[in-house]
Parts: structure tokens; sequence; C-alpha cells
């Protein structure tokens, strides 16, 4: 039997997410230039256009049609001067500097968080709404933290326009996986207890993450010396505890935001949540196994109805074929995927699912400009 | 940094279980033979010996210098009239009939359920014992489930020698695996309850899943349509729900064996199990993410100790360096690690813990030829 092959990753190297190739229009024609568009709308920046999550911000506001007057390409020194094609127009990435602000109505900030701590408040004095990927100001009281399907309440009264900039924290990737399909089933029967085990890609950890799992798998077919350069063992055909740091708790970094940024989305102190974070060789989809322990008792049933017209998520949940999601079926999909759908044996009124989603989609960018898209 | 790439399987192809390599040993040079013990020992017979378990039988008996008067290489009928060398003789490979098991003390069966079914009774009829690999006899009561470290006593009074056939059942892989490092504490503070996330390797569905997620990757790589055979899925870069039929309750058989198993090896019918069993893409050793809940309190540092002086598991949690265990850390390696020992932030008296284990070695041959050597 012959499977068509559901490439990863569309352009450039085998999955890659290499320096500025051109995004890809799944929804239009690349010849269509917006010229209406581009000369209303908000003026953008992309900062660290040059990374994943960055190159797939222009390809989610191609793909969305965002509106944008105009658009700045900011990265490090290190990549300014590169030459980029947006949308059929030209551009120039530009160093990031506390001038790059000028008039830019919305900032998209992905390029870690000490970068988005120098230069995220001197952009919001500039007047501009910022929407940070990063961690940086994701816990800071009076930031909201958003994901659009879930508490787009935390983010009323902000708007492009309104001549006040403002900051708004997009939540790590794996939180909102794991809410995308957690709150729908919170708002019926209120969750008290999650327990979370990610099966995370290497897209979370950035491009470079990417490139070298491919290398490393590339390595190992010719029995070359296996380089390590970004994570801190071989990735290749095996997996491993996330690489965040370990905190004196015993939790990684990356498990503790899915413990805070839970409580915080849900304005819910007392959720309790446990999570064992790994990385698997899988390259931009994250899956997360999560048991849930509820308030009220809520059967698989109604569990499966709710999710399936929750926004943002698809059920994939085939029993007889033994269809679940995966994360190539989600790859480059907007939707989170929810299977595996089931009572929890071990005790009355818990349920189990399956959770994937693409991580620097819905996990990173979309998320993001779907923010942005609140704003206007 | 250039690491020393940790190959998973070090004979054959690149991660091969080809028919028919001359199993390694590790321990001692290739040219001793043990003319000694072949003339003593009992006669031993190895069903389904030229499957990924079969051919690890053989280098387990091998490394251990288990004892043997003469061996039997037993396979279908497709199989027979191969040619194979084992400490230095050599074998041909015999059609398995009813026959088989005359004079036959010990027969490890590791040839899928059906074969066990038919063929295992045959065995112990003509006084064999029969140690099984497969799912068929491990529920069926009277028949002991043994993981040697952790209930030998359900084997007490079967001997070789006594002229008498039995059966006794390997415990599923996942089982053995998640058990090894529960027990001990199990024993100290008793399980309630265990919430366990698998990530299974490749070897579990056999040696053609395994050469299969190796085909695959080199398709990917020369942008070939990626073939599938054995799994239901592209399992190249990317995970999926265990292949194992789903039952009625939404748990596929993998699970319920976690579930069911646990139960019976503990003797304790109390004890909540819920599982999620997923496959990703590693060669041959996998790993568990557990959460468990006790009857009384259990710290960290206490589970810690207990695991280090645990017969067959090796504790491997230092958070400061980020160095837990990974699957290829333990591939071809006997023991169990565990690491990721943490107090659940979730619950008060609960723990965290990330366990791996070669599921071709403890998961399944190393377990059985254990079980054997008990019989002596």
């Amino acid at each position: 039997m012959a499977a068509t092959f559901a490439q990863p990753h569309a352009h450039g190297r085998l999955f890659s997410t290499s320096p500025l190739p051109k995004p890809t229009k799944n929804l239009r024609s690349p010849f269509t230039v917006r010229m209406s568009l581009q000369e209303t709308g908000p003026s953008i920046a992309v900062v660290g256009v040059t990374g994943a999550v960055g190159q797939e911000f222009l390809s989610v506001l191609s793909d969305r049609d965002f509106p944008y007057r105009s658009i700045k390409m900011l990265a490090s020194k290190r990549s300014a001067g590169k030459q980029m094609t947006f949308e059929d127009r030209n551009y120039t990435v530009e160093e990031l500097t506390a001038d790059s602000f000028d008039g830019v109505d919305i900032a998209l900030f992905s390029a870690g968080g000490s970068i988005s701590k120098q230069f995220g408040p001197a952009a919001v004095e500039k007047g501009a709404i910022v929407v940070d990927n990063s961690s940086a100001f994701r816990m800071v009281d009076g930031v909201p933290l958003v994901i659009p399907e879930v508490n787009p309440q935390a983010m009323r009264g902000i708007k492009v326009g309104m001549g006040k900039g403002a900051l708004i924290a997009n939540p790590n990737c794996s939180t909102i996986i794991c809410l995308m399909a957690a709150t729908p089933l919170h708002q019926r029967a209120k969750v008290l207890r999650m327990v979370v085990s990610t099966y995370q890609a290497a897209s979370g950890a950035g491009a470079a993450a990417m490139e070298e799992l491919e290398l490393q798998t590339r390595e190992v077919f010719l029995h070359l010396s296996i380089l390590i350069y970004i994570l801190c063992v071989q990735y290749a055909f095996n997996l491993f505890s996330h690489n965040a740091p370990v905190l004196p708790n015993g939790y990684n970094e990356e498990e503790m935001k899915l413990v805070k940024e839970t409580r915080k989305i849900w304005s819910d102190l007392d959720v309790k949540v446990t999570a064992t974070c790994i990385r698997v060789p899988v390259m931009r989809a994250h899956a997360e196994s999560v048991n849930l322990q509820f308030e009220k008792p809520l059967d698989e049933d109604t569990a499966r109805e709710i999710l399936k017209n929750a926004p943002g998520v698809v059920v994939i949940d085939d029993r007889a074929s033994n269809h679940f999601p995966t994360p190539l079926e989600v790859s480059n999909k907007d939707d989170v995927a929810v299977g595996r759908i089931r009572q929890d044996l071990s005790q009355e009124g818990k349920l189990d699912i399956f959770v994937c989603g693409d991580q620097i989609r819905k996990g990173a960018a979309l998320n993001a400009v779907q923010i942005a898209e609140m704003l206007l």
C-alpha cells in the first residue's frame, strides 16, 4: 500500500525552516497583490522574521488576508540586509533597534525572551501593541495571556487606533494545544486536576533544532558521528526530557508553564496540573496525553459532542479503524485535533484524551495573528 | 561538539533485526566454545527464532552463559531450512510442529499468540516448561505471570527435572518496564492509582516494523512515496496511538494489558491504572511517563533511595545537567532506567517518574531468560 507523503513542511529543505523562503499562500493565487488592503490596515513589524515562528507569522498573515498598510521585517544584526519576498514585494531585513517601532501599530515578536524584554517595552512606549510569543511577560500581572478561542475577554479594550501601546502575551505552545481541547470540557464540568504527558516536536526548540534532527538522521544513515549542537543528547531515533532548565522542585520550566499559564488563562488559581514534557523526533507538531478530573461528572459521549462543536478543534476519534490524531496529520493545519476520548477506567468521572496541534502554527504564529485580528 | 554514536542495534543492517545474524556476545570472546556447559544443562527450544525477540533470546542466553545441553531453532515453514550460527555451532532452522518438543526441557516462545495457543499446550504435554512471550496465556488462571525481580514467588515449585511441563507467561513489555520501577515504591507505600503515558519503540511491533521505520525515513530523505506495510500510518517523523485493536471501552489492547497485568502481578485487584499507549519513532526501547498515587505518603528523596537499591533498576536523575533516561541510553542494556523522580505538584503524596527500558531485552527476551534461570 502506498500512502501519499504528507510532507511536514513544504518549502526549502526537506523540513525546512531555512531562512527567508517565500511564504506560501494556501488559499489564493500567489500573483494576487493585495493593493487595496495594503493601503489601509495597520503598520506591522515582525520581530525575529528569519526564525521558524517569524516565517510562519508571514505565512499566516498571508493565508488569512490580514490587512496591513506596511510591514517591517526585523531581525538581529546578523540577518540584517538579507533580501526577502513577501506577497510579491521585496523587503530588506532590518536590524532590530529601539527606533524600529516608530509608526508601528502591531509588533509580532518571536525572537526569544531577552529580545522581548529589551525591545518590547520600547515598542509599547512608541504606541505599538506588542503580541509577544516569548515567555518574558506571560506571568506579569496586567499582561493579558490570550488564546482567542479561550479567553478573548482578557484583552478587552485593547485596540489599534486608540493611540496607546500595550503588551499581550502568547501562551506557550504546549499550553495552547492542551487548553484548546481542555477548555470546552472545563467550561462544562470544571477541571479540578490535569495530568499531562507531552510528545513535543523539534520546532519548539527553533529552526536550528529541526535542522539538527534532520542532519542527525542523515548521519545515522551514513554511519557518521552524530553531531550535537543545539540539544544536549542525540535526537535522531531518540527522545528525551525537555531541554528547558530543571527547577529545584524537579519540574522543568516547560512543565511549569503548563501549570502556571493554565491557572492564569482560566483565571483559576485552584486548578491542579502536573506535567511531564518530553521531546520526540517529530518535526513541527506536538502531541499531549491528558488525564482530566472534573468537579461535575462528564461522560465521554458528552465530551465528544462538546469537542466537536468547539472552535478551532477537530475530533479524530475513529476506534474501529484505529484513526486518531497524529502530528503529521495536523502539521500545517490550524485546528487542534483531539481523539482517544474515553472514560478513565481508574476513577469515576475522569476522562483521558489525546491532543495534537501544529506547534509553529496554533502553538505560536496562528495564535498570535488571531490575537492581532482582535486588535483591529 | 561530537558525540559518540550509540547505535541502537549493532549487527546486520542499520538497526537490524534482519534474519539470522550471529548474535553478539558482549561479555566473552566470540571464540569461547562452552563445551562443558553444552554437555550439561537443559535442552532448549527457541520458538520464533528468526524474529526480533527470538534473536534476542539467543543473545541473552549467550551473554548470560545460560547452560544448555542442546538447542533447537524453531520457526515457521517459511524460515525452515535457513542456516544459522550460534556460539560457533551451525544450526538449521526447523519447522515448528507438534513433534518439535520431544525431549525439550525449556521452550522459549515468541512467535505470536496464535502460535503459542496452538503449540504451547502440546509442548507442556511433552513435559516442556514453556516461557511464553505472547499474550495468549497471561491472564489465564493458574498461569504464573512473572517479572523475576517483582513476583518470583508466583512460579514457586516449577523446576526443570520435576518431570512435569508447565506454562509461564512473560508480561507485556510496557508492563515489565513500568513495574520494574513502580514495584519497589509500591512495596513501600502501596500504589493506589497509576496514570501511564507510553512512548513505545518500533521493536514492539516486531522486526518488520523496525525495518519499516528505517525504510520510511530513507524514503522521506529521497522524496519518495512513503510505503506503509506493517503499521497503519506514516511512522517516520511521526507518532501515533498504539496499533493494537481498540476495545468498546475506548482503551486499546496494549493499554488494557497494563491495567490487567499489573493487578495480576501485584496480586492486587484494587490497584487503579489508566494508560495511553503511543508509538514513537524510536527503534528498540520504550519510555513511560508515570504518575503514582500512594496509600502512604512517600517523598521523592525516599523514592530515589528505594529505586537506587532496587534490583534491575538504575537511577538517572541529574537535574543540574538535565540528564535523565533516554531510549538510546538503555538500548541493549539490561537495567530499566528511572529519572524525573519528583513530588507531584498537583496533589500531595503523589510522585511523577519517567522510565526507559529496552523493549526487546528486559521487555521480552531478558525477562524470559531470567525466568528460565529460575527453573534450573
